[in-house]
């Protein structure tokens, strides 16, 4: 097995996804202007995730709408697009298409840009500071010095490794979507999320599957009640279960610091199956594509 | 291997839901009374995919929101229900918890009982035969006594067998949970939902999967430029994918009679796993629990 403590691990980041990874708080675009409000967003790929944490509305009749264009879309967002324009609101493209009003280029670790392109945008610099303290406070166990008994990010790999994760985060549930996303971009590894109804499905869904295939890892992302009744119910029925609780601080904190912990997390694993962790250039000619 | 044309490979279906899946269409309860519009719903567990089906807003300021207690909720629908009374809109509580206006019992079949009770609430009753027409075309070639060769829901129970099933459903992305869930519930068995950016996921996810776990079979739900897309980036990636292409009709009545043959799906994949198809006890003592 490869030493995560060891430099000749990191040779397969070819492109130095750890630096990226380690200097992410503070990067990307900053608005020149101010946006009037009411606003509004739009988002696909990778803007997704920011735009479900700050619970905007996706369509406003005055104000701004942002549409954030950080994937593939088939068409639709064009069509969103015109839409928006057809409307009163301000339209703000953002992302790595061309003409877009602020400019993030692909990557993986680009949530985290377009959440920050929003907060600022919507003045919400004091939730910004807090998510970028809670980030810089788990970068300080996360880097690959930091060696594996100190280093949770680096354990969590570990415990992965082999197994097929299966994400459940009650408090923010598209956070698990988040999950699958960094383990497969990053690490280029499966895992699996919950339907809505989680609970029933770690009942129902375990049942008839006959240890033929990977163990399962249960990884528990943020704490309370339910998290609580799913690993009691987990724990007979998959191969580990993991609990990652929550940093303290407000839910966007909170979720963005675990996302971060996943990414280092994602970042180990490929790591650990000795695969470059940076993008590969298939998803280039996707974005062509699309 | 379990012969889905034989007498004997029925016996697990010891309580019949053979029975409820083919005898569902017109089952659940209707309005009694006419709701004031606008309306709005606010649904969770077995409710929760007909709220998406009909894209309503969670939350109105007068008229009717439609609670759909379909499940546990652990607090949070007693909070949103609180919060619903503390409007102006009437507030219809449907499903299977006490003092309900309308009881939907408990079953894997439900949200084609909650999809009926609202089409029939909201005055769509156009809506509705359409998707009941679809559902009794679909079950003519999907019960027991149609052989494997005329019999999709067999015949795709037969290729899921052992695989690890992976929906994807470009036009409704919803209902790939749904899928999971039916699965789960009535089949006993794990599947895979892809994230968001379902494609990139594709493309990075499988690469370091070592060959070790159960071979992935892609069920592609719905035509479409994603879906083809899909099928090229999967082809070469999991052991094998199966296109279940839509009947003609609204998406309303596509996506049902997708689920619908997917429910017939799971009851034979149940069967072929030799298990009872019917809802376990600690589904019950789940319910009590939350």
């Amino acid at each position: 097995m490869r030493d995560l403590d060891r430099e000749e691990t990191y040779l397969v980041d070819r492109r130095g996804l750890a630096l990226e990874l380690r200097d992410l708080v503070g990067t990307g675009p900053v608005p020149k202007e101010t946006y009037p409000g009411p606003h509004g967003v739009l988002a696909y790929g990778e803007g997704h995730l920011a735009a479900s944490l700050l619970g905007l509305p996706e369509w406003v009749e005055e104000g701004t709408l942002f549409l954030l264009e950080g994937g593939y879309d088939l068409g639709e967002a064009a069509a969103m697009g015109l839409l928006a324009e057809s409307g009163r609101a301000k339209v703000v493209r953002v992302g790595f298409r061309e003409g877009v009003a602020a400019y993030i280029p692909p990557s993986p670790l680009s949530p985290y840009r377009y959440l920050r392109f929003l907060l600022l945008a919507l003045g919400q610099e004091e939730a910004l500071r807090e998510v970028e303290a809670k980030l810089l406070e788990e970068r300080r166990r996360l880097t690959p010095e930091i060696p594996l008994e100190e280093n949770p990010a680096k354990f969590l790999a570990y415990t992965l490794l082999e197994r097929l994760p299966l994400f459940y985060a009650p408090s923010f549930r598209p956070l698990e979507g988040g999950a699958q996303t960094l383990l497969a971009r990053i690490g280029k590894s499966l895992s699996l999320t919950p339907p809505h109804a989680a609970l029933e499905f770690f009942l129902t869904g375990l049942e008839a599957r006959h240890e033929q295939g990977d163990p399962l890892a249960a990884v528990l992302l943020g704490g309370g009640e339910a998290a609580s009744l799913a690993k009691e119910i987990l724990e007979s029925r998959v191969d580990t279960v993991v609990e990652v609780p929550p940093p303290e601080g407000s839910r966007l904190a909170q979720t963005m610091a675990l996302w971060y912990r996943l990414a280092w997390t994602a970042y180990y694993l490929a790591l650990l199956y000795g695969v470059d962790p940076s993008d590969q250039e298939v998803l280039e000619r996707l974005r062509d594509l699309t």
